[in-house]
C-alpha cells in the first residue's frame, strides 16, 4: 500500500491539499509540502496547526524548498522523504519534470491541470497528447500510477461524465460542463488565480468538441444562460478546457463543451484592458525609457489572489448537464456540486475555488493509498471507478447532487458493499 | 503697433497658431516658434510651407529651442527675436515664467489655459487668483497687455458670455457652457491631448458656480442631455473649468457651469482604468523589481494624440446656453460654433479641437496688433470688446451662430463701422 505524500506547490490549492491530507494522515502517513518558496510552505503548515487539522497529531508535516522544473531535485526529494504519492499542484510548466521523477522512483503521480510548455502557451488540441500521453507506455511498462487532471474541472467533472454515461443513459448526445463562481471577493476587480495565467487563457481561440470534431471559436463569442441550483440564473461562455480532450477520446459522446461563467463586469474590464493593450506580454517603452511588460503591471496593481480568501462570500456551482436517451426516452440530467467560499475559508483557510480543486486531488491520493485507484498506469479520471471517488468526496466536503426535471434534487452516493458484492 | 509673434509650444495648438499667424503675416510680421524640442518646431514650419500658408512668402518663420520654465531664457528669446506678442501654448506649468518675461520686456502676453503649479495639480477655486491675477497690478503699472485664457474654452465662450449679457438679456440667470466633441478618431480609445493631463482633470472634484457660490461635485455625478446644432443629441457632464472663475467675478450671473461631453465608452474605459489603479501617479513595484508609474504606462500604450489628426472625422460643437430675462420676458439663447475635424486637418494639419483653441489665440494676437485689444493691462476675454473678435473669427474659420426657439439658427456678425459711429 502506497502512503506518505509529497505535495508540490504551496498556493491556494496546495494549502487545501495540505489541510485535507492532514485530516487523513492516519491513512496517508507523512505529509511533505514543497515549493520554490519555502516560506509559503511554512505558512501552510502554520495554518494546518492553527486549525488542529492533523488527524494523527504526531504525524510528520514538513516543508521543503524545491525547483520542480529540476527532475533530479524532485527525484531526490521523493527519495529523501520516502513519499509514494506525489500531488503536483505546482504551476503548469512542471508537470513533465515531476512525472519523470515519479517514473524514476515508482511514486504515484497526480495533477490537476494540463502541462504547458513555457514557450508554447495556449496550445491547441489534442492537449493531453501533446505531452502527458506520450508517457502512457512507459507508465504502463513500469507500473506507474499517474492520474491526470484530478481537481474539480478537470477531475470531478470527468467522473460525472463517466457516471452519466454508465448509469443514466443508453446513449449520450452531449455533455456541457458548466463552471460558475457566483461568489464575490468584494474588490472592484480581481482574478481568482495568477492574472498572468488567468488572462492568457481567454485571449485567443477557444476549442470545443462538436459533432465528434474540434471546433474553434473566439472567446466570449458563444454564451448560454442557465437557471442553476443554489446560484440561480447564470451566464457562461464557451471556453476551451483540458478535459474536453480526454473525454472526447475516452467516451463515445459527440458533443462535449465547457462553459465558464463570467459576469458582465469581468468581461467589460477584461475587454477594456485587452483592447487598450494592457494585457500584452510584449514590453513597451515609457517616456522615461523604461521597458515595461503591460501584463506585469496589471498583475502588480490587481489584488493578490491569495488575499481574496478572507473576504470571499457566496458559492460556486460546477456540474455536467448531460443529454441523451435512456430506454428510448430523451433524458436530461445535471450532476453538480455547490461549494461555499466562507465554509472553505473557515475549514482550510482558502476560498471555494481552491477548495474544489484541492479536495478531489486528496481524495484521489486516498483512493491510491487504499489501492482502489492504484492502477499502475496513466489514466484520466473518467477511466477510473467513479463510485468510491464520489462517496469519498461526499465525506470530505464536496457533495455530489443530481437534478432531473420533475424530481427533487438529490445527493448521489453509492452502497459500495453492495457494489463490491455484485 | 505691436507685431512680430513668438509662439511657445509646438503641439497641435501651436501648429494651428503657426499656420494662422502665417496666413496673416503681413500684419503680424515675423513669426517665431519655440519648444523644448526644436524638431517639433521644424515639423510645424515644414507643414506651414507645405500648405503655402505664408501670406507674405518672404516673411520670417523661424524655430527655436526653449525651456519656457526659464524666465531669463524666454526674455532673451523675446529680445533676440524682437517679438512684441507672445502666444503661450506651452504646457500648463510655464505660464508664470513666460508672463514674467513679457513683463520684463514689454511684450504682450496671451495664453489659452490656466497656470498649474507642478506640485499642486488640480487646484481648487479661485483659480486665476491663485497665480495669474497676482500679477494684475504689475501689468497695469507697466502697461503690459496680458490676455488670459484666449482659446475656445476658456476664450471664445467668455466672449459669448459677454455678448449674451450685453446684447440679449436685461438679467442673466444662468450660463451653461457645453463642450461636445462629436468627432471620431477611429481608435478603440484615445485621449485628444496628453493622457497624463487629460485624465488628471477628471479624477477629483469638479467645481461649478451656483447661486453665486462655489459648489463641489464628483466627476460624472451630474449630467445633462441636449439636442444640439449639427451634432444632435449629446450627453455632457458637469466639470470644473478655468473660465468659471473669471466669469463668476466679472459678470453678475448667479449660475455658471461647464459641461464636457463624454461618450459612455470613454467613461467606461476611464472608470475601469481608474478603479483598477492604472491612472495612479504613484509608482508600483512589479514582480521583477521594476518601479513603474501606472499612468505613464497607460500613456505609452494609448495612441499619441498627435497621431489622431489624419483620421479624425466629425464635428465639435461648443457654445453657451444662456437663460435670463429681456423686456420682462423669459429668454433662452444658445451661442455656438461648430468645427469640423476633416476641414481643420486639410487646412492646418491638426484636428478640430486644436483648431478651436489655436484660431482664437491668433485672432487675439491680430486684435492686439491692430490696437483694439492692446489694453496694456491683464484681462480675461469677457472684459474685452467681443464684436471685433467674433467678426474676425468669422473670417478666420470659426463662425459664431445663434439658436433661439422659434427662429432659424443665424450667423452672428457686427457692422463695426456702425458700432464705431454709435
Amino acid at each position: 500500500m502506497k502512503k506518505h505524500v509529497l505535495i508540490i506547490g504551496a498556493g491556494g490549492v496546495g494549502q487545501v491539499a495540505a489541510h485535507k491530507c492532514a485530516q487523513h494522515n492516519r491513512l496517508l502517513g507523512d505529509i511533505h509540502i514543497a515549493s520554490r518558496n519555502i516560506k509559503k510552505c511554512l505558512a501552510v503548515i502554520d495554518s494546518v496547526h492553527e486549525k488542529g487539522a492533523l488527524q494523527n497529531p504526531k504525524g510528520v508535516l514538513k516543508a521543503h524548498q524545491l525547483d520542480a522544473m529540476d527532475t533530479a531535485a524532485v527525484r531526490r526529494l521523493i527519495e529523501h522523504t520516502g513519499a509514494q504519492i506525489v500531488i503536483n499542484l505546482g504551476h503548469a510548466f512542471v508537470n513533465m519534470s515531476v512525472l519523470q521523477a515519479c517514473i524514476e522512483t515508482g511514486a504515484a503521480y497526480l495533477d490537476t491541470a494540463i502541462h504547458e510548455d513555457p514557450e508554447k502557451i495556449c496550445e491547441t488540441p489534442p492537449w493531453y497528447a501533446n505531452h502527458e500521453w506520450k508517457r502512457k507506455a512507459i507508465c504502463a511498462d513500469r507500473g506507474i500510477t499517474a492520474i491526470l487532471g484530478c481537481g474539480f474541472d478537470p477531475g470531478v467533472v470527468n467522473a460525472y461524465a463517466a457516471l452519466a454515461v454508465h448509469e443514466y443513459f443508453d446513449t449520450v448526445d452531449s455533455i456541457d460542463i458548466i463552471d460558475i463562481n457566483a461568489g464575490s471577493h468584494g474588490k472592484y476587480f480581481a482574478t481568482n488565480f495568477n492574472p498572468e495565467i488567468n488572462f492568457r487563457e481567454f485571449t485567443g481561440q477557444v476549442w470545443s468538441w462538436q459533432n465528434s470534431q474540434w471546433r474553434s471559436n473566439k472567446m466570449f463569442e458563444i454564451q448560454r444562460t442557465d437557471d442553476l441550483p443554489v446560484v440561480g440564473k447564470q451566464t457562461a461562455y464557451l471556453t476551451g478546457h483540458d478535459e474536453l480532450h480526454s473525454l472526447s477520446q475516452n467516451l463515445n459522446v459527440p458533443n462535449i463543451r465547457f462553459w465558464m461563467g463570467f459576469g458582465e463586469h469581468y468581461i467589460n474590464v477584461f475587454t477594456v484592458l485587452r483592447n487598450i493593450g494592457l494585457l500584452s506580454e510584449k514590453p513597451v517603452t515609457l517616456d522615461n525609457g523604461q521597458q515595461v511588460v503591460p501584463l506585469q503591471l496589471v498583475k502588480a496593481v490587481l489584488p493578490d489572489p491569495a488575499s481574496l480568501a478572507p473576504g470571499y462570500i457566496g458559492k460556486t456551482c460546477i456540474g455536467n448537464l448531460v443529454k441523451g436517451h435512456k430506454d428510448g426516452q430523451a433524458r436530461e440530467v445535471f450532476v453538480y456540486n455547490v461549494a461555499d467560499h466562507v465554509e472553505a475559508f473557515a475549514e482550510v483557510g482558502s476560498q471555494g475555488i481552491s477548495y474544489t480543486a484541492g479536495v478531489p486531488a486528496v481524495a484521489a491520493a486516498i483512493l491510491i493509498a487504499q489501492g482502489t485507484w492504484d492502477v499502475q498506469k496513466m489514466v484520466n479520471v473518467e477511466e477510473l471507478p467513479y463510485q468510491p471517488f464520489i462517496n469519498l468526496m461526499n465525506q470530505m466536503g464536496l457533495t455530489t447532487h443530481l437534478r432531473e426535471a420533475g424530481q427533487d434534487d438529490c445527493l448521489i452516493s453509492f452502497d459500495l458493499a453492495e457494489l463490491d458484492a455484485s
